[in-house]
């Protein structure tokens, strides 16, 4: 467990590689990854599908783990169910998650490190993992540069109005007029971030030139640092930044108390015509709340991850 | 002519609006826009479609000046053609452009000023026109923001390949691999701009946050304290700029000499898996060159504006 836990932090980037068996204490590893099929091949550098294991195949044998790599992991005679009676370690991703349920931890008897291939952590119970012994680990700020890109790129198809052109390129149409009555410049607009954590503080910085009047929601302030270089303001109330805001961010990440934070409520809130771009997890939103709100016209736009749970 | 030429200046900013009819010098102003249909009364910022006529008839028409707009502008019998042998002002846009050729500027005696409400002039036969005397005037910089903005989404759609995932969605499919085995970060990758002039500088301030590496071509170098600000390093040849970039931002004008610059030669110069973001016009690429690059996979994906002539 200690050398588990070591491995872990190992990971999270604060220490070195220190994952190795002392025989006989090798270990059963599972991944489970989705299946690339023939776009496995295509790119050397796309290691996080079930063909190229996340290019650790060669180094976990090496040290004398067993690593099993599978797709195959719903429903009572998966690939997943037969090792998960005596797996030590499980690798999962968020795009393909294994849903470790307390039913699961309960079989998962050899368990002891169940390691997220990216972030967030939500397809755990952690408290039935907590109440087993077993450590958690996400790999934290992995994916904060692609999430903040990410975002930008959302936000300005969104202002925009980028997509609607792109369709009538595709259908063949031109009508210039059905695009422009609604498409804008970001500068000028008031942005506000919800959670400005690491994706968040990378995004303001990279609104920072489009001249915005960027706002901030968080528990804790950033750093009077970044508030300068970026310009940002911290509000405190979340339902004072609310209407203040003709592009609403959201990073927060998915806890109880996250959970369906805008509903219909929050989301009258808003102001009329709002923008909103969740990369966060999707049951931060009320989903039927949104639809209802983006059918009305009071969102008129949002971008957000599948509910695919 | 000299009022109308003040008048043109001042559309550009250097100086203020003089364009009156000192009686009985009224003037004929023909304003030819797109028709927005439904879509003209939905945002009362719109104005540049032929029902809003710029928000300017009021004005005009308060200094003593006829005002005919219309969208219709091909053929013999259209409705600019009943306006073009008495007509002294012709105001018309890039995204509805009238082709002011050589035979249109014979006809049109009373010309004195050929105004685009946005920016390029090659739809005018600028030779035929300053044979005329007729004064050719763009909003140059109106556009700069917009386009900069513009530029910075199609190159994040481009390197995170963002629209087969989109299309996925909008077609039910979920298929990770498929797009995530080329999907990338900005960051890290070296961007060569073609043309730093309005746009290019903006385009550069944008991109400076994403830890791109920033190479340029122009005629002239930007400042030392932009290219200090930016990071942005200058290359004199376009041929050694071209095979260094992993995107490449087209913004040239289109004149003679950047008509079909890129050719299928200088397409060969660039790295294999460019892609390209041209918010130029069209013209400046060999059509066929890019479908055939992008064909053999040398171009990964581009972005260009209609051919629309």
């Amino acid at each position: 467990m200690a050398t588990l836990s070591a491995a872990a932090a190992t990971v999270d980037g604060t220490g070195s590689r220190t994952l190795h068996a002392n025989s006989p204490d090798s270990k059963k590893i599972v991944g489970v990854f989705y299946k690339a099929n023939q776009y496995a091949s295509l790119n050397p550098e796309f290691v996080g599908c079930a063909e190229a294991a996340l290019g650790i195949r060669d180094w976990l044998e090496s040290k004398g783990h067993q690593y099993i790599v599978t797709d195959d992991k719903e429903g009572p005679n998966c690939e997943l169910e037969k090792h998960i009676h005596d797996m030590h370690v499980l690798i999962t991703t968020p795009f393909h998650p294994v849903y470790v349920t307390a039913e699961k931890i309960k079989k998962a008897k050899n368990l002891q490190l169940l390691l997220t291939a990216g972030v967030g952590s939500d397809h755990v119970d952690l408290k039935a993992a907590a109440d087993a012994g077993i450590t958690v680990v996400e790999i934290s700020g992995s994916n904060a540069v692609s999430v903040a890109e990410d975002e930008l790129m959302r936000i300005l198809i969104l202002v925009r109005n980028f997509l609607p052109g792109y369709r009538q390129v595709i259908d063949g149409d031109w009508n210039v007029a059905g695009i422009a009555h609604r498409a804008y410049d970001l500068e000028g607009k008031t942005v506000g971030i919800i959670g400005a954590g690491r994706i968040g503080k990378l995004l303001l910085q990279r609104l920072k030139p489009f001249n915005c009047n960027l706002l901030y929601h968080d528990r804790l302030t950033i750093s009077p640092e970044l508030e300068k270089e970026t310009g940002a303001k911290f509000e405190e109330d979340l339902d004072v930044i609310l209407p203040k805001c003709d592009v609403v961010v959201i990073n927060t990440p998915l806890t109880e108390k996250t959970r369906g934070m805008f509903d219909k409520e929050r989301i009258g809130k808003l102001k009329k015509g709002v923008l909103i771009v969740n990369n966060a997890r999707a049951a931060i939103m009320d989903t039927q709340a949104v639809v209802d709100a983006c059918s009305s016209g009071h969102i008129a736009g949002s971008y957000d991850n599948y509910p695919i749970r």
